[in-house]
């Protein structure tokens, strides 16, 4: 029997969630929920045996779902996953989970009281590239995690609600605490608003470790051109992530830096460089979401964990809220309770 | 009569003085100045009719003499041009002008009172590109300077004695304060160590303006591929300058952001996009010390200015000094004395 | 009242057809053919309110059907737009026209006799990077056409009936024949199976004309990298075509050479390079297929002509086999009888 | 006791032959002769203790003088090198030999009857890069030699005295001679003048095998762009040579095409493709010339053989008059001998 799904918000990102569900033979979607009825006219045309509906309680109340994706403004996820929960659905969130990470642990509260299964859209957690990457992290293969260097940068998709680091670092916060079982102590952010009256559309954000890594998410909506670039350095290799890449997303350089300290000079280090050959493994091009989707399925039927809990849902946004604090301080530091994976 | 050159330094950088003053028929190289005598024998053999000296008082005292260009480390560049000042000679040196910006105002001053031409290398300053760039923001072709963000990162050349921003991000901002005439109001700035022991080689630096203005500058010796790219971004048009491209550095995006208030909600923007053509525009390809070698003797005989000056160096130590120091405080920002151009 | 039009074949191109008539509101799809009852059923599914019908006659019969779009195998071309044809319809069908070119003389001569419309899917002369290069050729900005010279090499899609030639260079040839007045003259290739007992999958093929000017297209079926790259020298502009770049697909170059008979050395010309500036247009992102349909109504509709004429399809299928003959005799060049556009 | 050098011709080439000589300590420059008296000049400028001599002779009679090394225009390579090797000097003369196979065959006669070494200066085989792809070639890493397809083009260095295949083509043909043992059994090339009453300045060559190899260069004077790319297809890897880059050169594609006799249609095969990593080896950056002088040197005293032979040189002039004489025939096929390596 597949699962039941329904899908609230049909707008930009709910019709991937929709064809994601309905590709994969575990899951059926029963219906759609939107108070625009243009779009839910459009989701009836797409898929005329979908139930459409205007009330998100007739959806809870359904019998045929057991489970709900959001895919609303990030100030509707709370009451509606709240409720999702509370009426005993599994729920799939959009990214970011909420705008309040108490709020947000309140919902992965609720979801581990209620034996629901509750699942973060952070999509890149899903994708062949960053999976690759997190192997080579986790197995040793880079060494020392050195640096995570990220820059997001393009034209468009302004908002007004929350600033750019809402929108485009919270991918690289995902990736970061998925690759890696370090924990940032402490965040230092900078930006500036350019568009008067707006929230800030440049943005950039450096987290501190307790060692000597350092992470740093450089996050722009008014560049001339797209760029998706992340360099990860290692104390035995390093890694280029190019995201808008076809083919070639993830390139390991057999690079790094030897150090050994100088017997002659006490406080000395001798340093050397390594410099080999370049590897660019094949990854897999499937769809991120058509996995996500079945790996929400698996965890609803068989009690399984997922990549993009809602635990990692909250630590993402409370960096967010930490950033977002830095920014209005032009860079103080803000330090964060420490909780390693 | 060309101006009489003595070169003091004959390390990495000091070849590069003594092969563009011998190009250019207004000046002539008198003297080499080196302790290692390796070094001097390697100026011999290239340039077998200039002196080699072991002596820097040997050099300033030398009666053909009229300019010294000193390329030594950084520590000694206030001592040996005070010298070169106080002996009446003019004064080209590399950049850093000194590592502390009190001694750096000293030279400063010095140099004025004795009525001596001072030129900090900042080599950026005299090429095709950066000048283009200059004159697209000067012009008002840019529209308002809303971010300035570079990256200029690599593998290699590590160093024992200053941080990497010393080595990089002074690029970046003698490129800065010669392209626009805002001066930044306070900075701040994060990096990592990577290498115990060792002062920090992965750095990130903010630079805030008394307006929405932002500059951002990301340098790293610890990089698998070698990046120098800059994104400059106007209310009109928009920048991209890629210095390793070899023909095409200078790219203009007729890209921009138009908004304006919105008369039935008050506090909000209407914000739309535009986007048009690039334009690539031819730069000159003169070899930029070469140039900066034919302003600083036109300085001496014409009593003209240039454009690299001592106040620039100053400025630029200025910054540097306030961005170690946040460093060190994990990204508070440190306040500037704000003096406009 | 909208064109009725019935799509035949639902393969690989058909869904793309289906789509952009649905999308246009000057066009109405009746009905979609095709033998195989699979891809029926994907159409119903995807359309409902589409008819589906095995059998092409009770297409041609339908009263409502106006005009047929065939997309199926090229050796069925001729049977099916010769009847549709002889049946009143108007026609679009997929390039190449037919895998004869006499036969597909028959067509556009039968189309002209019964007053229907008959537009050849050479879906690049749609596209607004080729229409932006056709006005710079056409007005005059590049001067003279001096080479054309295009890459289009993939790994995959490996063809078991025709060469490379027919499934790649048909897409050159059409962009050749349509940006310049120009007609080859005669034609030479070469190429190698690579794989035994298949067509060339690796093929060469250069077009004289009866000037200096050169065409060459390079066509890989083998190839480890997807290039998509056309260069087109002209006596005063240069441009390059890369279609796969996201957004700056053309780049004119203000490059050329000038040459003048030297007055001292009778036979000899003097030479000198010019380069100026490169430009990137901004040049329209409409989905072609969407204009190349709404061009085939209006033609239907106010008896306009097309672009992508049934004779423009003749010419392309001539000079590939004239291509495949010369491919036979590795590289004797055959000749063709002009026909100036 | 070194190697004594005579250098002939000191224009573009020559100083690069001078520089790389005086480097190497197996070797010492005793002379440099050229008519041109600034030329001279700027020799002894350079180099005080080297002779400078006007007179071709005079250099042949100098006792320390063991070997001449010639960089003089082609037309006068052939008198030279026979007069330096009757006179009993070991040669190294610039690519192309000579603009004559037959007489290029007589100067590897008299070397090899006087038992002289004659290294013709076909530099890239020499480099790091074309040594890494033979290697893998050599090794059977890539399988069956399938395809070697080049483009050497840019804007520049117009030439009136021989076709763009002669100055570009030739490092092509020795590349492609010396990575595989296999020999052309054909070419055909065809081309363009572009500039009236000056020979081709693009052009095109295809060689064939005796096998289903092909090969093709593409050279062009009038590109807007420079490329130097070449794509090399085997039946088990796929090598793509980008000598432009400056550090990732060679790029080994886990990539082919596997293909076996369908059991069910006799005639058919099954084909299909194989996609896997890709690999970016490190390869040696020591300047080639540096490598080939050390070659030179070594094969004079030791009766060690070099890697550009005189034979070698004749075979790419042999390619290049039957590619010029198929030029002129628009393509048609020219025989060769063949000449297994």
């Amino acid at each position: 029997m597949p699962i039941g799904v329904g899908v609230v918000g049909y707008g930009y990102w709910g019709p991937n969630l929709v064809r994601n569900f309905a590709l994969f033979e575990g899951a059926e979607v029963i219906a759609v929920c939107d108070k625009d009825l243009d779009r839910l006219e459009r989701a009836k045309a797409a898929y005329p045996y979908i139930e459409t509906l205007e009330d998100y309680q007739t959806l809870l109340a359904h019998p045929e779902v057991d489970a709900v994706a959001i895919a609303t403004a990030v100030a509707t996820h709370y009451d509606l996953a709240k409720a999702a929960l509370q009426a005993g659905k599994h729920v799939l969130i959009e990214k970011p989970i909420t705008d309040d990470s108490r709020k947000a642990l309140e919902l992965v509260e609720l979801a581990a009281r209620n034996e629901r299964v509750l699942l973060v859209d952070h999509t890149f957690t899903y994708t062949g590239a960053v999976n690759k990457i997190r192997d080579l992290v986790q197995d040793g293969d880079v060494g020392d995690l050195l640096y995570y260097d990220s820059i997001r940068v393009n034209l468009g998709t302004f908002q007004h609600d929350v600033n750019v680091l809402w929108d485009l670092a919270v991918h690289d916060l995902s990736i970061l605490l998925y690759i890696t079982d370090k924990r940032p102590t402490a965040v230092s952010a900078q930006g500036t608003r350019a568009v008067p009256d707006n929230p800030e559309s440049v943005a950039y954000m450096s987290l501190f470790f307790s060692d000597d890594t350092i992470a740093h998410i450089n996050v722009n909506w008014l560049a001339p051109v797209k760029v998706r670039q992340t360099l990860i350095g290692g104390s035995k290799k390093m890694i280029v992530f190019d995201d808008l890449h076809p083919s070639e997303k993830v390139r390991v350089y057999d690079k790094g830096v030897e150090f050994e300290h100088d017997p002659e000079r006490v406080r000395q280090m001798l340093v050397s460089y390594r410099s080999g050959d370049v590897w660019i493994p094949r990854v897999s091009q499937e769809e991120a979401l058509q996995t996500e989707v079945q790996e929400f399925v698996a965890a609803i039927e068989g009690g399984d964990t997922v990549r993009s809990t809602g635990r990692l849902g909250v630590e993402v946004v409370q960096l967010l809220e930490a950033a977002t604090r830095s920014l209005e301080e032009r860079g103080r530091a803000i330090e964060l309770k420490v909780q390693e994976a």
